[in-house]
């Protein structure tokens, strides 16, 4: 079994964006890069949501691609051919995690907000979920976490306070 | 000018209680405990939200009184007179608070819901926010952060992992 893990950048009021996306009060750093180095060296999938991907392929930076890192987005309207390094599936997120989870392979990195964290959280696919908390109140927003029908239970892995006042958390979801 | 701190026990996914207003979930312990005490010698006021006064003085154990503490309840509906160590107030939750920041004396906790904190900090009247963590995702139940109008930047002024897997986050509201 692969192990999923699904990181993000949040507001302490528990928002991934503004309301129009943007995430200027997103703190880069150093220590945000660290981590992100060693997760990048444990997994070689990334699940993209396809309101977290688009922003990023129509930024002007070029799209990031990691090496050994495969990109799939789940879809239903995006064009294919828009990006090679991304594979856009018209299925069930759901039922393409669960079968990519019992190959075999590194880890897989969920790359989406609230609506993909939901339904892979209710399914029963994620192991782990790392927050970076940032030390501020936006107020209004783009929500993590959306309303579930069950209660999830965590374990603590991981509480790093970081130079820049973000807190990062690691939970690995309880079964 | 007295410091003025809202502090609650939240889940990772920003919910204070269950939705039917129970809390069965949050976890004790010394170290909540220890840290609850050396707050409590920081302040002499108490201001309760009027759902989160309600549920403590219809449950079965005595009304919580602490030493030099006075409690006030923020309500148009309460009655008078079912508890003494309590004092109603009737008029406008931020007037109030405004009116007794200014004065001397020590400080002063803000115990209640998203409601509560939001009107509060919304005034400008927060000094200090104190979250307990806890490593549980409810799924639903009564929001700790209300939709706000306007960004709040805050200052991480201390972290600690607990050892029962709760994160103590501590604070300061930028100005």
């Amino acid at each position: 079994m692969r192990k999923v893990t699904f990181r993000v950048a949040n507001s302490l009021d528990g928002f991934i964006a503004r309301k129009d996306g943007t995430f200027d009060w997103i703190l880069g750093g150093q220590e945000a890069t660290s981590i992100m180095a060693e997760f990048w060296k444990t997994i070689d999938t990334i699940v993209w949501g396809r309101k977290t991907y688009e922003p990023v392929l129509k930024s002007k930076e070029p799209f990031p691609t990691y090496p050994g890192v495969k990109n799939y987005v789940f879809s239903q309207t995006l064009e294919e051919g828009q990006n090679k390094s991304t594979e856009i599936i018209r299925g069930d997120v759901v039922e393409f995690v669960r079968r990519f989870k019992n190959q075999k392979g590194k880890g897989i990195f969920v790359m989406g907000g609230g609506e993909l964290a939901r339904s892979l959280l209710e399914a029963d696919l994620i192991d782990e979920i790392g927050l970076n908390i940032h030390p501020v109140l936006l107020g209004s927003g783009i929500p993590l976490f959306l309303q579930m029908k069950e209660q999830i239970n965590l374990e603590l892995l991981e509480n790093r306070t970081l130079k820049n006042g973000c807190v990062y958390l690691l939970y690995r979801v309880k079964r």
